[in-house]
């Protein structure tokens, strides 16, 4: 008998973190099912557990080895968590990439880096236009969210409609790009919903969220009364933010600068793509030297504190000719991501040694992309789907949200990354546990997780690094005594031929008692260098160190 | 002519970052002042700067060179950052330590583990109690904080008195030990005081503090409506908050275990230094076994996220024979510290793995013990000094609570580590400019922060560790090849002999065309080596490694 078709849905990476989202679904019979991803993302390293690394992103394995099966990809908007995978990953998937203007500029910018075909990367239209993908039909839904042009998806399939939400907020008036258009969902929710995969992002939050069009007037007030020079820094792709900054910088009299790469990228894309329009003059940041500093609004870059960032290099000295005072203003149109306040902290004090004003986001200078709770209810209210599935979220995110959809009277299924659930045409439930991980960006490579590249630095960091170089001759002998080298490790102060020098003297003793048999084996030698460097750098330092052993035998 | 006597301050820590407090204060003639030193703490180590590190503390060098002029050290109280380094240090300065009762039972334990002499912990009395240590009068004034036993000092000197706050909460009911005693500070002001130096941590938060009383009916209420198991986890060190939370599991007809070593050792600590009494019965964790889990509340050490701690070993699996279960409910009764953000989360998600519900302070779980900005007023008018010094915060701390001071009208002066002020018994100023400096405990061992130790730990992390072993004959000819040797650095999958054997052949090719002349040098072989390393690595896999060169001539 053949096995009955089954429309399945399966998160790679994004429910388990925020960051690096990347979402399958599938329709067939198991194991013959046609698939569509939706968003190839990245999230960002930290030395606690990825130093050295430079990106993060799902390991697609599982769909790569399904590569043949995979009809196309869909990108929901432009952020780094959305898009910043796929020109690392394009290789490996080879499916046509869909997404809408500005997102396909910056997708296509991200293929071209990586050196793959822009071309694979095609323009859709917004719903009622369709995308059509083996069994899926696809729309893309216009949603409010921080970055222009974002998207919800229509995902419609023989058994059943799906709406991915993507990132969102509820935003009739989101400055730039079109706002919340609760007729629209409704819509779609009077037609009839199976699976809402939605965002959870601020499920935690109370209150409901408030309009990017509410920040103009405190910002305006803010840069009138500033008295020297003003910088305002935000994330780079929230063009709207920069809009309702550069106007109200304009709007007190200031000329306005853009500082950072990332950020004239986005305003470049988002003015070619036709999403940004009536973006005030601005001027070049080497102009900026013939205008008084009370007349000047300078955005930048690296509102997460950023080590290379145009904030960051503000916060400390000069940086394209530009340089804070005391009496200037610094704000933070912007809120600090989860790992990143020490970061944010530094520069803070930073300016605060230089006089520098600070002003952080106290609610009336950042308003988040995200829905909060009361949000999420509007969402599932208007379409009221049969089941609800929560996504991007970590997953203490993802369990608040089904709890709040069983609240609102509707089912709903916690499918973290690598659990695989079918949405219908039966009983919604977890039918696959997948193994899934990571990839990390590591200078010109990928490399997974656990290969144990990463785990070996960690351990260099924590306990230092001793190599020993032993010198083996033809008569099998130890040669001109053992050579250690240490690094990342303390002296030690009361031994008279240093730490290296012990070491060293102490290897020669016990080569000089091995047995003929065992200076035969550079396994036994090894280990009994290993053995001392251990025993030794505990007993005098009070530290274990990485050992590397070379033995080189003249023959 | 005599140089004129001087009151001077100066902190080497405390004033520039919140932790590793130690603040120095001097009397007598410029460069013959006698010295008394307030608090001895440490901070904690964080893989982004310090990986490997144990503890962080202030460098004492500078007073450590004037320690025969070190007449006292006083102890305001108990908690890590104040008292952690004692120890560690007190060998380099050998004086008298003064603490009341509690505190000092802690100082002995940290002097008793550093093998030093418990002895030279002096026990006082509280104001109006003195200690007189050189031209220095000092009085332990009672007053409320998040540990018992906290005291401000009331330091007297020929040219006026201080207030030096020590941490605080204006708290009249804080549960155990002495509530906040508004007429003993009013009558400290009334006597007129020269400097009040003062705890700036919470000068961000702008609504009142609030009492650690409150706190029971919320926490009573939780625990009482609660299904399963209930774990809840403090600092340590907040002995009120662990009879806050052991009272109100008994009155919901819970047995108290009390998990984790640091928890223990406090309330064994204050009870036998009679700063607590009629602590709740506690069972052993291995008696919990018997008791049905809606009976039963566990208080665990790891607040914060800590790996080896009780609540880190709770949410990933069985510990000291507990384990928490779907359905039960974990209570963080605490902040998150900065810093702790993801450490934290960690465990909130380890525990929605579970099904365990986790409640974080939302108001109702948690209060602060230090002084929010109308608590700093309060003490500001209670003292009304001639000059504020603000302390214990980073930089943007110090300046806003100078800047507050200003705002009541009193003038104020930000001296963070380092800049020596002084207080009378002319106009407040900056006198001397110190470097300051971090002690790592690092293993057994104290290390400069500069030593390039720890720099050589964070290039390892970032870049990986490439070792190469060259092996040169008599005849001043390479023998053999040379040996690579790769750590913390990824495969080439593309490179037939992989990246170490490609490496190897690329340092054979660059010795076989070198001159005898450069051959001899190891400078020139080891430049030679460094460099091949370093291009062929960034040629082929994208990074720089660290580079460590082992020559071996045969003579």
């Amino acid at each position: 008998m053949a096995k009955p078709d089954r429309l399945v849905f399966l998160a790679l990476g994004g429910a388990g973190e925020i960051g690096m989202n990347m979402y399958i679904y599938g329709f067939g019979p198991a194991g013959a099912e046609r698939f569509i991803m939706v968003d190839a993302g990245v999230t960002f390293p930290n030395m606690e557990s990825s130093p050295g690394v430079d990106l993060i992103m799902a390991d697609p394995a599982w769909i790569q080895a399904r590569a043949d099966r995979l009809e196309a990809i869909f990108i929901t908007h432009a952020h780094e968590d959305h898009v910043g995978a796929l020109g690392h990953l394009f290789h490996r998937l080879q499916a046509p990439v869909y997404a809408r203007r500005f997102t396909a500029a910056i997708a296509q910018m991200k293929m071209e880096r990586s050196g793959q075909d822009t071309a694979m990367v095609r323009q859709a239209q917004p719903w009622p236009h369709v995308v059509h993908a083996g069994p899926f039909t696809v729309g893309f839904l216009p949603i409010s969210h921080s970055i222009p042009e974002c998207s919800s998806l229509v995902i419609d399939t023989p058994a059943g409609r799906v709406l991915h939400t993507g990132d969102f907020k509820v935003d009739p008036t989101p400055i730039v790009g079109e706002g919340f258009d609760t007729e629209a969902f409704r819509a779609i929710g009077d037609m009839g919903v199976r699976a809402l995969v939605c965002d959870s992002t601020n499920v935690f939050t109370l209150t409901p969220g408030r309009s990017e069009a509410t920040l103009a007037p405190a910002i305006a007030e803010l840069f009138r009364e500033a008295k020297g020079m003003v910088v305002a820094t935000t994330f780079a792709s929230n063009v709207a933010r920069l809009k309702t900054l550069a106007e109200a910088g304009r709007a007190a009299g200031r000329e306005v600068v853009v500082l950072g790469r990332a950020m004239n990228t986005m305003l470049k894309t988002a003015q070619t793509a036709e999403v940004l329009d009536k973006f005030p003059p601005t001027i070049d940041p080497l102009d900026a030297d013939g205008v008084p500093r009370d007349r000047l609004l300078v955005l930048a870059t690296g509102s997460q504190g950023e080590r290379r960032a145009a904030s960051a290099q503000l916060a400390v000295g000069k940086f394209m000719g530009l340089e804070l005072r005391s009496g200037d203003t610094f704000l933070f149109s912007s809120k600090t991501i989860p790992g990143n306040e020490v970061s944010v902290a530094r520069i803070l004090n930073q300016l605060s040694e230089k006089g520098v004003r600070t002003i952080e986001d106290d609610g009336r200078y950042h308003v988040s992309g995200h829905p909060n709770r009361p949000d999420l209810v509007v969402m599932h209210d208007l379409i009221r789907p049969e089941i609800v599935v929560p996504m991007h979220g970590e997953h203490r995110h993802l369990a608040a949200h089904a709890e709040l959809a069983s609240e609102l009277g509707r089912p709903s299924i916690v499918a973290p990354n690598g659990t695989m659930i079918e949405l219908g045409p039966g009983k919604p439930r977890a039918v696959e546990s997948i193994e899934t991980g990571r990839l990390y960006l590591d200078g010109a490579q990928l490399i997974g997780w656990m290969d144990g590249v990463v785990r070996d630095r960690i351990r260099m960091a924590l306990r230092g690094h001793v190599t020993v170089s032993i010198l083996i001759d033809e008569g099998g002998r130890p040669l001109g005594g053992a050579w250690v080298e240490c690094m990342g490790l303390p002296e030690a102060p009361r031994l008279r031929d240093g730490l290296a020098g012990t070491l060293e003297a102490e290897i020669d003793r016990d080569l000089a008692r091995m047995k003929p048999a065992d200076l035969a084996s550079d396994d036994a030698v090894e280990a009994a260098a290993n053995r001392t460097v251990s025993r030794l750098c505990n007993d005098k330092i009070g530290k274990k160190p990485l050992c590397t052993v070379m033995i080189s035998r003249l023959e």
